[in-house]
């Protein structure tokens, strides 16, 4: 992840929260005021965000604080285990509080919940990815949550991957028609996916010669026949509606990736709590 | 909503989504070519943020789109049923889609939970309201949808109320010096709540006059004797993993407000499509 | 005050007033010259703002600077007193030197003009509060500084606070209807402020039991009248061009607050200069 | 005046004065309800930024405002003068209300003063000026102003004109190897002015030709003696503490600008009212 | 192009260029003076950026000018014919002129140049893409310009594609370690480019499947030999000092695309005038 | 050049180039591995943008690398000179990499090109400055650029010096009435410069007393002629399609300066190649 630009984003993730300034902190807590804080994790997933933590920090104006992370990115955490101390002002640690734990738990449930659909899954020879379902303005930490959990990252947005769907492929007249409306313009850094659905799609689009080839909506049974016309050189990927109690129905079925809205949107945010005493020392 | 922050906020998601420029739309679509769009529930809820389709287009610089809403902010859906219709260049209409989903689904998903909180407690007397548990960068969306879901919205931010938890409490040598100190200072358009347990912590609150009393993580049981120790003229919260399938407990505790961080964080998007045709007409 | 806000704006100040260069000191100064300088008031006042001395230059891109502050925000300072010494590069000085005056002599003005009002008007029983009325993009600086000059802030925004003044009123039909209608759809942590200018108006802001009754525009004699129709739990203020050189006779009117829309606009600036002396180090 | 930087400044105004949202107006008035509003003098003077109105309900989002102006910028306006009338959303002219009194009272403020201080001094041979005294961040609106008033503008900012005070000419060891020193690496759209206090500054500025000679807080007796040792080729600035009531002696003294800091700086703002009525067509 | 980040790209533009105001124009013509002006082409090339033209005086903030193309993007011109003829306020007209200007030259250089690469190589199996050596802050403008002369787009930044370089490869140990190291982590939708010098190098990439082979700095013959070992499947780049004087040598040389720093970075600008005269009518 | 402005650019170019994220270098290089790179002249020239390197790795908010510069801003270079090593994190070095390179290149390149219009041109009585003519959005560095190559900056921009051309002067109805109708508003800090092609043209700026006469597009032997016609006292400047090729015949004209669009678009880059090596100790 950029940190540059995680960093900017942050500042206005801190802007909208403490505004013109965290009322209840600054009329009780001076500005010299020491203090201590654990973020704990209060059920057991996979952590993502730590980085935030020293992130937020800092975009707050406070280099002062000293952060102690005891997981990795992408760890697997027990419930009552604690992922990172933090020592510094008392002020700093209270205004940054609630963004620090709406942030990190927000990436790290996406990373727990990539793990589980992993889990589910159970083949190592098909790999979970996301898709551009995430929330507005958090794409950048989304991403980067599900590679944590053990996910793949679809194309990132509309600029860096040509998908073809329905209507482009309606307008062209055809698969065979769109994508070569699209190579004669595009560059060969771009991958081409089309979305299909027929046995006649997957053919017109394998001869086409598309990068990706996407199943959209079919069965896991129809995944497997549909899979056998498409040559080892050519990436497949099945989508749509699948979720983690019908996931597991997909082992075995053939297909390279599964891209799964579910990952980045609707995500129930892992439980972090954030535990703060003044320090003796302070 | 300040429509003018939510289109500065709506630039910044189309960036983030479009950035150089939407490969497939602008390979396969020219500028010139029209169509029509259709928005659909593809589920039942409360529908919220059809405001934000406009608002869209025209912050991606296309003031020549017609939008024509079948529903009002707030109002039900069913399955199946239209939100809205929308004419004009394909090329806008694919290049915004998505940004308009996820933000829409989103609203529409907290309006509809927000009203599903309120109908399982069925209690009129108590309101529902969210708290300061949003998505980094998207409160405003949230809290707006809250209102459109039938409750109400807990401060803001950290800049528009005080809120005097355990270790502002603890620092400032009990509930009355925290909320003196405090009050030394504030300004008469504020107002201060205090989490509580215990009753001694209650009656400590009502004796400092503070204007909202929460009870935090108790049992309905509990609310119902601790709100006797509380005037009317103090408005009191049940706050603390209070969630859909335990609010009901509540019912006739007494309390005036409950507050749900659920409500604005890891809630399921509404289910809504789009589906565009070229037009005839182009 | 929000440093991670002050700093956003100071930069903006900064590009306002250096821009692409200052031709001056680039010219006659090299980087590595090395100076000292003292702020120093001529006048007396209250002053306010020294942390922007070293929030401008950090904004700046310096964080050489050592700033050495000889008086606290809100101390009364005398003429010729130093209130702060500064060492750092010449041309950071000197660089800096408008926007940060142009600043502080602002929130002192703001401060010791607050201190005039609460001298002149004798009643520790009444608060001087401020008002929307100050400089645009300045209102964190300015609302800052009137608590510094032991004043209180009015509701920051339109944003924090309800206040039905005579149109919304009008328009509501009653006191009592808009206040109702209102509160259908308020949160409890929002106060709500009425306009009042007649015992009846009075008397319907307290029947419908307002947080707040202001007295617009009524002389003192007319408000300890007002006062007494308005039981304690109301805070009570009044407003409307009430100056430095009347607000005397509001000495033991009974009101809560005051509020002063002079004490941030259009206040006298406490002149602050600055002096700086090449060092011999350097 | 540029207004894309004016707009994006008063974007910027309207965020901090409406944030989330004018919760007053919001729960009261819909957006469909229409208004009149009428922009009143309450006192004599020269108005200024009357196109700030449009302006600002622009940046607000809303171009369906009928902005009506009676008065032209910078003509007088007599106390009870309407300056211009509007008809719109009645939100809109609400929610705005404050952020475009806010700016066009100060501006009208400093061209009312600035044309204050034209009067008094009574010397169509001088000109009247401002300097870099401005409010951060309002420089535009307020050197614009000066404009209304009649008076000119100084320098812009330290990057349009290279001003030597006492710091710059003693380290680079006098007057002529400061201006020479200068002169070896600026271009020739910049001009030079010298801060001189003694006859002896004043002619080694003369001899070291600079475009611009300072008199730097001298008296109007002193001012004619050092003018006559400046040729015409050179224009003079008188500068330092001069006051709306003490101007006057300047009359005659024959330079050819007095700058006054006191033009942008702690001006008392015109008094403008805003009153809106609900429009039975609305 | 994304015409909203475009949009936003010019209007910093315009605040550089114009910043408070432009002089000249303000002081001579009012805002209500008319006039007409004409965009012509002073040499000969393939002409780009005309869309910016209204572009600019749109986000200047004045939606009324005028503009009519005479020539379509990416079309060439001859000396001396016109390419767009606009209608509006002299002011506007006058201040966006040089930004306008700047860009369309740039980009009409961008459009040319790589035209004349195309002509130059003569070889309609070889594409010719851009690079990233573009000038910072305008590589959308650039790289849509090349598209615009024939030519195609290389990754549009360090986040849309993998390209491994010998020290990427000299700390994985080799390509085959390098791309299998990045496979693990990296989504369909990217492709991988390994630069290469050596047969074996080459042959190392073929063996790790990568999408895109680059043949760095090598000479039109070893390039023949070295694309012999090349399967149809993988595309393959020249690349490294390929000038518009040595360019012709490649021709035939069997590589699918040569890359060129110089189509983007130290291009001549196509020589375009705007004559501008005052509207009669005006 | 103003240090904070440039690092705010800066931040936009990293964003352009890394955006979410550098794929090659976060896939194969942890965070941790350090390493050296030396960035070093491949052609000779005039350096220029050294501080650019610091002040990059800074913006991208690594301020962990040390930066060792080998040269001064606007000293020789020779081919395989090395310009600077800095040591650092491996990820920060290769990320950062191309804004470093195409910002400094763009400036040595303008550096480079001015000294060889200086020594071109070969009279040290005439001085070569720069026009508008620059990259938009990177005025700043290019204006900078062109003094470390002992040029000088014309007017920065619209709003800091008059230029009155063709049609400013005949909508105004010649010189005289042009520059008085611009005297009657403009302050004594701006400079009036008129374009002029014909002696009377000269003849009627000289008696208008305009502060720079430009002679637009005359021959050096017609400059000779006109020179006569004015004043010590007054600035001269050839301007107007003068190259590098051409310039040595303005050799003696007796002009005050020349200015050359080509000094800021598009000049040539000087190369410069950044190579990097793992350190043994990262």
């Amino acid at each position: 992840m950029n940190r540059l630009d995680a960093k900017k984003r942050i500042e206005q993730f801190l802007l909208e929260d403490v505004g013109s300034g965290d009322l209840s902190t600054d009329l009780v807590f001076g500005e010299r005021r020491m203090g201590r804080g654990v973020f704990t994790a209060k059920e057991s997933g996979v952590v993502c965000g730590i980085d935030m933590i020293s992130l937020t920090y800092e975009a707050y104006g406070d280099d002062s604080v000293v952060v102690t992370p005891y997981k990795r990115e992408g760890q697997r955490v027990r419930k009552g285990e604690d992922i990172a101390e933090v020592f510094g002002r008392v002020s700093t640690l209270l205004s940054c509080e609630r963004v620090i734990l709406n942030l990190m738990q927000l990436m790290s449930g996406v990373s727990t919940l990539t793990a589980e659909y992993i889990q589910e899954l159970d083949d190592p020879t098909i790999r979970i990815c996301d898709t551009r379902k995430t929330y507005p303005g958090l794409r950048i930490f989304e991403k980067y949550a599900v590679t944590c959990g053990g996910g793949y990252n679809h194309r990132y947005a509309l600029y860096d991957g040509v998908m073809l769907k329905d209507n482009h492929i309606a307008f062209a007249g055809g698969i065979d028609r769109a994508v070569s409306l699209v190579r004669q313009k595009l560059g060969h850094m771009v991958k081409i996916e089309v979305e299909t659905e027929t046995e006649e799609q997957v053919m017109q689009a394998v001869e086409a010669g598309v990068d990706v080839i996407m199943f959209d909506n079919r069965s896991p049974f129809r995944i497997k026949q549909l899979q056998k016309l498409v040559p080892e050189s050519i990436i497949t990927e099945a989508s749509g509606g699948i979720r983690l109690d019908t996931i597991a129905a997909f082992k075995g079925c053939g297909v390279n990736y599964i891209s799964v809205g579910a990952l980045t949107n609707g995500v129930k945010p892992l439980d972090i709590s954030f535990n703060s005493t003044e320090s003796a020392k302070g």
